[in-house]
């Protein structure tokens, strides 16, 4: 083996970038890292340097020996990696607003991830990360890809059926954020809690939560019933309360997302009147975001900035530092993460992504049997799953016709007829960065 | 073995009656039927005794050794009976209007199969046929019970997974609309037309079809786009027309039903039109019912009188009479109904009921294999088993957060507030039929 | 669609080709076959001449419009056709003697399905078939592969997992024999008797019999016990006597060839015993043949002699005829065929061959759902099928370790130092046969 | 909760519990047991005191707060148990030499686990193991029942489907040895070692190796072909050499027991030799366990002598102390028990027991998800676990004929009549340890 570890970042020039540097850094004595190589486009190319410069002043200033690259050729950064890290936004927050602006105009939730919004976005990413994955088998055949990049079980999917490369894990800050809701929610530490997660990316289910062993899921079901803030819910989503007798009897802790299909009409109004005031989630993510670079550009500034908290990916960078470090290691702790299903959800297909608690090791995640969801929400996350597979596959075609089946079957959606204008509407407003459906005039992408 | 058969139709003074009188009288031949036993409950005994004298006359004027009794003694009925045939509606047409016409209110869709109305007839109906299950273990142990009464699918599953008595079939009239709609568009005729169907009741797809056993799939659905009539809908429900590129793309047969869930916004104002003008489904066949018992009273009244087709339940007696003399004579023809699915499609519960082409013989109906449903349609069809399997769970403990969930879980709900609003209003209307969730205190059912 | 059908017979020299003659001369009227092409190899002339002329004969005398060629060009015979029937054998009746008296030296039954035997036989054909099935690609892409030749169920295997040919069926005359066996013994019409079969090809079991719809599967079972001659078995197979209270247990109707398993160390010794008397099974059959094919000779004879019912595949050519007839005519009665399970078998792989009751249709064999095997019959079933699966791998890379594996888990193997010495013994006996074994130096093969 | 652990060991008397105590002496920081009660019948009671005045001694020279208490009455030890742990021995050695010496006899492999032993040893066992379930539910229901009694997967088995015990764990010490086996041969320490096991009860694999979580697989199978003493077979087992072509494409490390299913010749003919020369395995352990007992009864002895690890059961009561550690803690290491499958394996039941690696955690073992066995291993494991559900059910129905078909499916034993011959004579052997097979006459057990 080498002597130190080499970490690829594609998109490092993402405002995430210095949790990440900060997660290497505190790690640095078990995980010797020695090289991080932050990869951008050259649109990405002014953010990339802010960001890259903080990195330095962030690895100088701990004293530790870590080299950091900034790069706007891919391949150089895939090179001989051991773990490639996808944070890629292809179309940027322009895209973002338009994947959750559109679908509104006709009464429909955009949802960035599982609704028709997920649908561009995957559209929109899923090329770049094949593309990343081809480069991979020459580059850095052994490495380990760790896809943080939105909708991440749609991309963990494409990759696990359309690529070569097997070592893939997808990542989401979703369950450690609900673990640290429910310790705040119980009143005790966040170590103390254990949650056996289930089910797809940003559709995952808390079947069975314990403190110190004992299972409490009963406890934490009544609490969750009719709170205004529920401390689970992440920034972005608005935290509207549940019906207390409905999400009892569910059993099963929710993720935030889960309120786009269980309260669609209150979530849709709340949308609507945010999209008046405030304006839509990615409006006020580029606002923060442009406050964050600022920030950045500070050359007195050597640590992560307090407010990039305020971003609403906390524990993103936490998340991927911890599995990279598992993995390294061959620690054997449970994360949960999205990997191949092999049969630990019974009614998923087994070659299908699944958001699932893993033992990591060094060999990859490996799934805890959970036999199969409850008959409850099963439906649901198997509706969300013909969804994810048949985008992929428009992804991968650029077929009209089967982007337009999976707008109509995705659940937020009314109608063929309304899925029709989203689809026309928002194909034309993503043009530039979706030439699998343009006859591959130009390309453009990360 | 006895003689002759003996039938025992519960709600034997349906409007219905008729064509399955009709339907045993062509057929004596190769089934010999002896005895109709019609019994209803104190509430239908005038329409009882209209449509008993009816079928009286009809076999007299045929001239068959078909004996046909008349009873409010369900129980005189059962005993002995070779096939027991339900096709009551608990609460009646009354019910049924409020099934539909409360959920509207709230901008729903009624639905009262798979639907807020589905649950409520199912809660109603459920109990009702548990109890003639437990009476036929003691007076009929060897009959089949060939279910009409709707939810089929959901009686179904309640019979599979709450009774002792596992010779149960459902039995639904739409593969048969279907195919027969199919000839008619495909200008064949409907003998030469066979169509691979698999899901649930109102659930279903056709996944194949053939026309003297060549494929002719693509064709079919590439006719099916855009179309107003599309001539495979049933009467009851209004045949808007499908997106082409969408029905296309689904590559297999939608059932008139599934437009509540693809085309949930345009259904919706449908209905709401039709309930200002025309009243809604259950206003019309209230209308149709009172005419044609009418007609049934007329004393030289001596054949099933045409009119009774209009009534929307086309080829249900046939369907009936048919399944029974395939499974009286071990005929081993194919026939699509509703039954375990022992793994014929593998991602629903091998104990869940399915409808689905099956082998028809003296043993009952054996599935033919699919595999599973297309990627595309499995998890709307998954969804719906989970709601169903939750409605049967309310139906039977009447537990009031059990209920919630399955009206939240509903594809046709938007969330859960709206849930309950519904279900407590539909709750209240239907408290007369729903002792299990009222202490028990007065039980009134057919 | 073409005028008439046209069939291509491999290893049409074989001593069965009259009788498949005689199938299509009957049902003429509903199965145009208006050219019959029998193809063999160059060391099979002399035979096939033989068997060509007897067949012309037949067909001029019964005075229909079939045509029959004779060639030595597999392509021409393969050119177009609708219908491939396959029932070479590699190495002719010398390989087959070696297959069941080479194991025979080291106390270990040769089988030569499922044994050692099988083994080789099946190293043997797999090549060949799958020659075939690249050049029906070409010549033929819409025809169907119907395939006799042993060992059926690991061809059809390896069909179904490493060609591109998916219309194919593997047949057996196994269950019509067993069939029509328990009518004997029940003294009833065989056509009253329905058996559900389901498991591998000669490891298939009657699930449930029935005598005109109704279940006689106890009788059935307490019948079978202690009978020296229980009509059921092949005449291939020592009719040994089962202990009754074993056979009734087991609840299952097994096929003549269970006793391998089942009686192992009596089937060995009545083997051993035969070899030394009549010789192995091979020589008795040789005997046969020459018998034949001297009564095939005279030229006065123009129909299938009564002698051949006597060479043990009685009911082969039926099958395949009916099976060809029924495809046809898109019958939709019921067979008993090898083909991909497809979940009718839930502990089987879906994509393996499994032989069991299908509904035969245009578009081919659809399996009768069975759920699974009995708990008692099922491990065996499925050490079978890992036996056939590492057998095929080893055909088909020509692996001496794969081999060795595949013979050592063979349940008729004691040991692998046992397993060594059988197959170094077989595989340089076979060499000629065995190409992919010995740096693919000469190829011979049907 | 209680403030200490209260362990209740039925068959305390045995020769292991000198190990047992030792485990809880070392681990008291951590595991503060309170209380041990030694359980036994009356004629166990002479060892049962030697043994527990040996346990005393121990404790108090560890100067450990565990009290120590000896009784015939079972119920008494089993109440507010924490822990029930079961190694009795129904029928003795008397019994197990029978086990091994009446198959014997007839020449067929007598072993006592899965073997015609086993299904004895399994018939004699499983009603008390049952009768302790049922007192469980009434004494110490919230109690987990970890269960080291032989046939420990049968027995695991036995419990999942017919008691209402669902906190069941069956142990064996064969994946611990192996383990450290395969570290001496690979020279590293044993911590480094991790194995992937799955299967069933000494019939499990190691699916994958891994020395610092690199694999190391091919190196391990290359290396344990042709060796004279593989160092991972346990004691009790002839660890004769295996065909290096054969183990190495085998591709995963069979476990000792495998010997008696891919060397059948060869163990068979170790064992007539051993029985000649050495006597049976009973008849060592025998001579062993009256040393053993010799060696308790000295006073001054206070510790675990080390003759103890010649005995055979090495690391078995450190796999039950470390078991319960984990429990009690929430370690969520992995460990290798015997629990419910729940689709870790997906071709065997989710109801049945396997032998799996999990996360052990305070709500019990959670199985890490395998997909399935390879094929070239599955079918042997699947014919194991058919003979374990007929043996299972032989043992509660107390039925001749299922006796029977588990005896003569088992795949050591040659045919149904050398089947039942064993069977008579072993039923007759065992008489009166077998109430069930005789009319219940007069019943003995532990």
């Amino acid at each position: 083996m080498k002597q130190g570890i080499k970490i690829a970042t594609i998109g490092g020039g993402s405002s995430y970038t210095p949790e990440l540097i900060e997660g290497f850094i505190k790690r640095h004595n078990e995980l010797p890292v020695t090289e991080i190589w932050l990869a951008d486009i050259e649109e990405g190319k002014a953010k990339l340097e802010i960001v890259g410069n903080l990195a330095k002043r962030m690895v100088e200033k701990a004293g530790v020996a870590i080299e950091i690259h900034l790069t706007l050729d891919r391949k150089e950064a895939l090179k001989d990696a051991d773990f490639v890290t996808t944070q890629m936004r292809v179309g940027m927050l322009d895209a973002r607003m338009k994947d959750e602006a559109i679908p509104l105009k006709y009464g429909v939730i955009g949802q960035e991830t599982n609704g028709p919004g997920g649908l561009f976005k995957g559209m929109r990413t899923i090329p770049v990360i094949l593309e990343i994955c081809k480069e991979m088998e020459c580059l850095c055949p052994d490495a380990w890809l760790i896809n943080f990049t939105n909708p991440a079980g749609m991309v963990t999917e494409a990759v696990l059926r359309y690529s070569n490369i097997k070592k893939v894990v997808g990542l989401c800050n979703g369950p450690i954020g609900t673990t640290k809701g429910l310790a705040k929610m119980l009143e005790v530490d966040s170590e103390r809690v254990y949650v056996e997660y289930a089910g797809l990316n940003h559709m995952v289910f808390g079947l069975h939560a314990y403190v110190d062993g004992e299972e409490v899921t009963k406890e934490v079901m009544s609490m969750l019933g009719g709170r205004e803030k529920d401390g689970i819910t992440p920034k972005n989503i608005a935290a509207l309360s549940w019906e207390p007798d409905f999400i009892e009897r569910l059993g099963v802790v929710p993720s935030g997302y889960h309120r786009y299909y269980y309260q669609t009409d209150k979530m849709l109004r709340q949308l609507l009147d945010d999209a008046k005031h405030e304006g839509t989630r990615a409006e006020v993510v580029r606002k923060l975001e442009s406050e964050l670079f600022e920030l950045y550009k500070d050359e007195s500034l050597a640590v992560k900035p307090k407010q990039l908290e305020g971003r609403g990916g906390a524990y993103y960078s936490e998340a991927a530092v911890q599995l990279i470090h598992s993995i390294h290691t061959d620690k054997r702790d449970i994360q949960t993460v999205n990997v191949r299903n092999n049969g630990a959800l019974s009614s998923i297909p087994d070659e299908s992504a699944v958001e699932i608690n893993c033992v990591i090791t060094k060999h990859g995640p490996v799934p805890l049997t959970v036999g199969d969801l409850p008959i409850q929400v099963r439906g649901l996350v198997q509706q969300i799953k013909s969804f994810e597979r048949i985008a992929c596959e428009a992804a991968i075609t650029g077929n009209y016709q089967t982007a337009l089946l999976a707008m109509t079957i995705n659940p937020l959606v009314p109608s063929d007829t309304v899925a029709k204008q989203i689809l026309d509407e928002m194909l034309e407003a993503h043009k530039q960065f979706l030439p699998q459906f343009f006859q591959r005039e130009s390309i453009t992408k990360a």
